[in-house]
C-alpha cells in the first residue's frame, strides 16, 4: 500500500476544501466542514492559508438577524486561466477555462485523418488554442498550464504518447514538443481518463465514489473510478472495454483482434449493423461518421424501420457490453457519453434499461443506474483542465491522491 | 475519499510490520524497516509494543563478530488457532491454521449437492470442523475464530450469504447460525475475495499490488487486487468475470444469461465443448466433475485426439477471456487455481501464453504475466484465514485498510 504521511493528510484535506468549493459554489467554512468531514477549526486554519495565498477569495458577507456575519468563500477565478484541450483523429477541440473550470472561448481545427505527422497534428494543436485564446480574451501570461488529451495510449508520468494505432505514433514524447511550441506547461494524459475525472469532479462523482463513463463515439471506451481513485493500471491503459469481447471470433475490429464491443458500437460498427439491415440505406451513404449519426437519429424520429432495427441491435449489444462491465466491477453508476449518446441516447438509454437485468447477476443490480451524463461541454476538454488544475494544487502543496498519476510534474504560477 | 486519521496510520504501520514478518518469516527489526518503508525508530517501537502484547516473540539471538548482538522477531505461533473454511456445493474443506498461517491439520467432508437446507450445511460445516480440530490436536478455546467462505453473493459486513443460487438461499444470517453453533466468532465472506486474499498474502502479491486471481473449476471467476487494495464493488459481488460474455447469445449459462464465459470454461462448459467434437467421448461418462477432469488430463497424457481438440478451445476461450480481463483493467500478473488449473494447467497455460498476444491491446502486454499460482494447499480456506487474522488484528488495533470490509467485527483474544 502507499505510504501516507502526515503532510499527505494535510495536503488531502487542503484538497478537499478547494473540491469542496468546486461541488458546492460559494460556500461557508461550515458548510465546507459538514462536505468534507474536516473539523470547522481545521476548515478554518486552511481557509486562512488560502487566502493569504490569494488561492480563495470571499464573495459574500452576509448578516443574519441575529450572530456574526459569515462569510461566503469561493476559489478566486482570476487566479489564472487553463487550458483543456481535446486532440482526435479528426479534430482539436481548445478550451480556455478559468481555475474554477468554467469555460470562457472555445475553439475547434479539424483535422485530415490522412495526416498523421508530428507536425503536422502540433500545428493544428498550435491554432486551436491560438483561436481559444483569441475567443476568450485571455492574456497569455496568465495561463498556468495546458492539458491535453491525445488518441491512443499515452504515458503521463513520462509525457509521451506511446502508442497512437491511427497516426503509426510511437513514444512521441508529445509533452516536451508542445511545452516548447507554447512556452507553458503541459500536461498530456488518455481522454478516457479525462472523461472519468470530469465525471468524478462535475457529474456523478459529486454523489459516488464508484462509477463507470462509458464514452460512444468512432471509438468506445471506459473511463472507471474505483472509491474515488482513477483506474489507471499498470501503464495508464485501463479502460479498454471498446477491447473486451462481444462475440468470439466475431466482426473485426480496428484493433486487429476479432468481435470487440467497439466492432459493434463503435460508429463504424454502428455502419456495419445498418448494412447487414439494409446495405443501401441512405444514411449510409454519409460521407463522415457525424453525418451518419445524424442521419440515423432524424430517422429514427421519423420510426424509419432499418434503423429502428438498428436501434434494437444496437440497445442488445450495449445492454450486453456494459453487462460485462457491471459484473466484473459490481459498480452502481454508470454514465454514458460521446457524440453517439448525445444524438442517440434518447432511443437507446430506455431500451438498455430494460434490458440491463437480463446480463447483470442478480447481486449486482439493486441500485444500478445508467444515465446520460450530465456533464456540459466537452468532457475530453474539460478533464484535461481539471487535471492540470490538480497539477496546479499539487504544485502548492496540494496534491489530490486520487487521480494523480505523478508528484514529478512542475506548473507555473501565473502572473 | 475515505478520511484517515493519525490513529489509521500507526495501525497500518502495525499491520504493515506484522505483514513483513508473513512475507519475510523470522527478520530483525532493521529488515522490517527496510521492507515496510516505515523507520527504524517507527519499527523499534512497535516492535516493543508486540513483544508486550505477546504477538510478536524473539525467535532467535545472533552475534556477529562485531557489534551488537541482534533479535530476528517472529509472530508468536502459540498466539491462537485460526479456522479457514471452504464451502462448496458439493464439499466443506477445514483447515486449522496457527497465527503464522502455517496448516495443522485439515479435513473435508462431502455435500449432496441436492441438498440444500440450512441445517443439513451447517451441519456439515460443524462435522469438518470437528474433524479438522480433532485432526490437529487443537484445544479449542485456543481458537480466535473461523473464517468460512460461502459460494454465491455474500455480505462479510452483515453476516450475510445473500444469494447461493444453487441453494436457492436468500438473506441467510449464516454467520449467526454458526456462532451459535460453533460458539466462536465466525467471519464469512465469497471464494472469490478469499482466493485474491491469500493471492496477496502468499503469492504474486509478494511481489506485486495489482493482479487478478483466476479461478476454474465448476464456477469461474476472478479475484481482483488493485494497487494493493481487494476489488470488492458495491454489494462485494466484483469479480464475476465467469458471468463476462465471450459469446453474444452463446451458450446457455447456469446463471440465466447466454454466452458467459463460464459457460465454456467452467467444468460443465468443458464437458460441452467435448461433447461437441465427439458426443460418445468416454470421458463424458465420468458421473463427477472431478472424474472428468482427471480423465481428460489422463487422456490428454495420452494424446487422445478429441481431448488435444479439447483442450486447443478452451485455451482459445481462456485466452480470449483473460484479454478482456486484461485490456479492461491493464493489469500486470495472472494467476489461475482451481482444480481444472491444477489438473490441466500444464496444456493450458503454454498455449493461452502463446495466443495472448492477439487478444491484449500492445500497451498492456510488456511484462504480463500468466501462470499457475503458487500458494500451496486450499487457497479458500487458506484466505478466510487471512481474513480471519485480519480481523483479529484490527481488534487489536491493527486494522488492514486493504481488504476488511468494516470494522465492526470483534473476534475473542485466545484463552
Amino acid at each position: 500500500m502507499p505510504r501516507q504521511t502526515s503532510r499527505d493528510l494535510r495536503n488531502e484535506s487542503r484538497f478537499e476544501v478547494l473540491h469542496a468549493l468546486f461541488t458546492l459554489g460559494p460556500s461557508t467554512r461550515q458548510e465546507i466542514a459538514k462536505h468534507t468531514g474536516l473539523s470547522t477549526a481545521t476548515v478554518a486554519t486552511l481557509v486562512t492559508q488560502f487566502l493569504a495565498e490569494g488561492v480563495l477569495r470571499i464573495a459574500t458577507v452576509e448578516q443574519n438577524t441575529v450572530g456574526r456575519p459569515y462569510e461566503r468563500l469561493t476559489i478566486d477565478p482570476d487566479r489564472g486561466r487553463i487550458l483543456g484541450i481535446d486532440v482526435a483523429e479528426t479534430y482539436v477541440d481548445a478550451t480556455v477555462y478559468d481555475v474554477t473550470l468554467g469555460p470562457l472561448g472555445q475553439s475547434e481545427v479539424a483535422l485530415d485523418e490522412h495526416q498523421n505527422g508530428q507536425a503536422y497534428v502540433v500545428d493544428g494543436i498550435v491554432a486551436a488554442i491560438d483561436a481559444a485564446v483569441a475567443a476568450s480574451g485571455t492574456d497569455r501570461k496568465r495561463i498556468i498550464g495546458a492539458g491535453v488529451s491525445m488518441p491512443g495510449q499515452v504515458r503521463p508520468d513520462a509525457g509521451v504518447s506511446v502508442f497512437a494505432p491511427n497516426w503509426d505514433w510511437h513514444d512521441v514524447k508529445i509533452e516536451a514538443l508542445l511545452e516548447e511550441r507554447l512556452g507553458m506547461p503541459v500536461y498530456v494524459d488518455n481522454p478516457l481518463k479525462a472523461v472519468a475525472l470530469s465525471e468524478m469532479w462535475f457529474g456523478v462523482g459529486r454523489v459516488t465514489k464508484s462509477m463507470a463513463v462509458v464514452n460512444l463515439g468512432t471509438g468506445v471506451g471506459a473511463g472507471i473510478a474505483i472509491d474515488g481513485s482513477l483506474l489507471r493500471g499498470a501503464a495508464n491503459n485501463a479502460g479498454e472495454w471498446g477491447h473486451t469481447l462481444l462475440q468470439l471470433d466475431g466482426r473485426p475490429c480496428r484493433c486487429g483482434r476479432l468481435g470487440c464491443v467497439e466492432a459493434y458500437l463503435g460508429v463504424h460498427g454502428l455502419q456495419t449493423t445498418l448494412a447487414e439491415i439494409d446495405p443501401d440505406h441512405p444514411a449510409l451513404q454519409q460521407a463522415q461518421q457525424s453525418g451518419f449519426v445524424e442521419a440515423v437519429a432524424a430517422g429514427l424520429a421519423g420510426d424509419d424501420p432499418a434503423l429502428v432495427e438498428l436501434a434494437r441491435r444496437t440497445s442488445h449489444y450495449l445492454a450486453a457490453g456494459l453487462g460485462d462491465l457491471v459484473n466484473l466491477l459490481n459498480i452502481p453508476h454508470i454514465t454514458l457519453t460521446g457524440w453517439t449518446t448525445v444524438a442517440l441516447g434518447e432511443w437507446l438509454i430506455p431500451a438498455v434499461t430494460a434490458e440491463l437485468p437480463d446480463h447483470v447477476l442478480p447481486g449486482s443490480l439493486p441500485g444500478l443506474t445508467v444515465e446520460a451524463s450530465r456533464v456540459a461541454g466537452n468532457p475530453v476538454a474539460l478533464g484535461m483542465a481539471a487535471f492540470t488544475l490538480e497539477q496546479f494544487l499539487g504544485a502548492l502543496g496540494l496534491a489530490s491522491p486520487a487521480s494523480a498519476p505523478s508528484t514529478r510534474r512542475r506548473l507555473r504560477s501565473p502572473a
